[in-house]
């Protein structure tokens, strides 16, 4: 099923129209603003005119989703936080406790939260029903899908199988399409998963061919021994398993997790159905970074919301060409960033859309030297 | 007037106490992330809880507060714009039609623009009294006081004299006691003014020493014989008007310009009424720098949004030792850096107030190792 049915989504995603730039970057030209003077508000307005092929270009409604996902290569003891704190902050994004909640309210942004892999016993006929009350009451959509409980231990074996991979995969872009039904214009990416920074760093070290120790960060906060633990985890991972990594879905599937899997697909859906992606830090941008791989023009749908504090980030924006749009040293995940950015991206939209004219204002424009 | 009035000012203005940041710091450990995750967010909110003496911090209601004037210095053509673009640019602002009032309207905060000195007519009676019914239209707060019709030529002579540099901080400082009387909490600094970038790139080199070249740019975006007179104009008005670096108001007489003094003494009076405040870019934060200079604890109240394309703003940071929030590659102005930071600052004080702590959501936290 992977290959046919990926394949399918990516012959769907095409380079943005480079007409839409031009017309909107003319229009630019017009506003009651010198030239340029608006910085990177400009270039977001102008490829969200492109992605959208119109000139009345909008980020609103916007809505982050949140992919959770536990990872057997905990068991490793790579985390400063135990495996149950995922199932626990799920429960918190639910109850509208965590920081994305809190962001999201300040900015306006919708969340979503999508069991795609949790450890723990979530009976799809009673607890999920009482999570998706608890959802109900603070505005957040709660998707139960769990693949498995937590990926396998990338040490021992891939951390998926084939068919996990496939349906992770469905499952984001299945997310996308009910995204798209709701007239969502622009996804902020986001996610949680105790150990998922050591997935995202033995991604980023497959894909860029850079050392692990360069890619790999404390993540929530691990002591020196943990965190030489982690390298020496990542190295062994990557050293069991021969990633390919000119096979993006290889990579992705023995190395990664399931919530990476699952934005992996979001991200192919989205840009398939014309929707501007937002990625958070980290581990979101690892997931893009392979979407990007299997289709280059994904690029053309996906702003950074912020540059994260581990260091494997930095490569991986590279890999895309891309410069996040923030730099506030955030290391939390769940989709704050990209909730923090929509603030920008709407504001961008508004400037393009609301400006007077030169001519409409009766402002002068600039003398002729 | 001016050394009285501006002594008993600075005399209301006491460094915060490092025991409410310690609280907040403490406070901060008990909510449901990482230590140190929301990066700046956190330093923003802990602040925040210093400047008020609360640890419910807030950044609402934020007004924006925009100065305009026009500066002599034009006539020795060192501007992309006529002069005119000052008053239509007000114009623009009243009408809702500018950038800062589509950001605005996007974060949610308030706009007052005040001519402080406008090189037109402004008849206090009839014209003031049209443009007050525009701005009511688009709930924009409009405040005439003009202290002339732009400064001098400070190539010629200082930009203004002692009165008018003394109405000019006592204009700002009228401003901010209104603010606290509405409630504000946060204050932006904005600031209108073709030829602007060249009085504060003058007061950047005189408070700094670093060479003309290094903190002169190209403003609105002038042409390289322009650019060239522009530095040789600053060169020409430091050189006639010898300002004393240590005697920040003898910079800003002799250097400055009616928006900026207006800015300071905005500066000092919300951080006398402990109202924080958000510098924009280049020119609001060479305003805040002088008053910085005049009270170094001022620093506790300033906050700055983000850093300009202009190179003499990233002098002016490391002078007051300040990190901006941003960084857009903005360069209009307006005070649309500050408008944009407002989302962040309030993000920040959201995530304090509204996340569960570990033990009210049943989170475990950091494993001991």
């Amino acid at each position: 099923m992977t290959n046919k049915f990926i394949a399918e989504m990516i012959s769907r995603i095409t380079p943005v129209d480079l007409s839409w730039l031009r017309e909107a970057e003319t229009r630019q030209l017009t506003l009651t603003k010198p030239p340029q003077s608006l910085g990177r508000l400009e270039e977001i307005a102008c490829r969200l005119c492109a992605i959208q092929e119109s000139i009345k270009p909008t980020a609103s409604p916007c809505r982050i989703i949140v992919f959770a996902a536990d990872h057997g290569v905990c068991e490793e003891g790579v985390s400063a936080y135990p495996g149950d704190v995922t199932r626990q902050m799920v429960e918190n994004f639910l109850a509208g406790g965590a920081a994305i909640n809190a962001i999201a309210r300040v900015t306006g942004a919708r969340l979503t939260v999508v069991n795609i892999g949790i450890d723990c016993e979530i009976d799809p006929a009673a607890d999920s029903a009482k999570l998706s009350n608890v959802a109900d009451a603070t505005g957040v959509t709660f998707i139960n899908a769990p693949i498995d409980r937590g990926t396998m231990n990338f040490v021992r074996s891939p951390a998926m199988t084939e068919e996990q991979l496939a349906v992770s995969i469905k499952t984001g872009f299945d997310v996308a399409k009910e995204a798209a039904r709701e007239g969502i214009k622009l996804i902020g990416l986001g996610e949680m998963g105790i150990g998922n920074t050591t997935a995202a760093s033995a991604i980023t070290a497959a894909l860029t061919g850079i050392a692990v120790e360069k890619v790999t960060g404390r993540g929530t906060g691990v002591d020196d021994k943990t965190y030489a633990r982690k390298i020496t985890t990542i190295k062994k991972a990557l050293e069991r398993n021969q990633p390919d990594s000119n096979k993006p879905l290889d990579v992705l599937r023995k190395v990664g997790g399931f919530e990476i899997a699952g934005l992996c697909g979001l991200c192919l859906g989205a840009a398939s159905l014309r929707i501007a992606i937002i990625a958070d830090g980290f581990i979101t941008t690892s997931a893009a970074a392979i979407a990007a791989r299997l289709c280059p023009a994904l690029t053309d749908y996906l702003f950074v919301a912020h540059l994260s504090a581990e260091p494997g980030h930095q490569a991986l924006l590279e890999l895309l060409s891309l410069k996040p749009l923030l730099d506030l040293n955030l290391r939390l995940g769940e989709g704050t960033g990209a909730a923090l950015a929509f603030g920008i991206m709407k504001a961008a939209a508004a400037t393009f859309n609301e400006m007077a004219t030169f001519a409409s204002a009766g402002v002068a424009n600039r003398m002729q030297s």
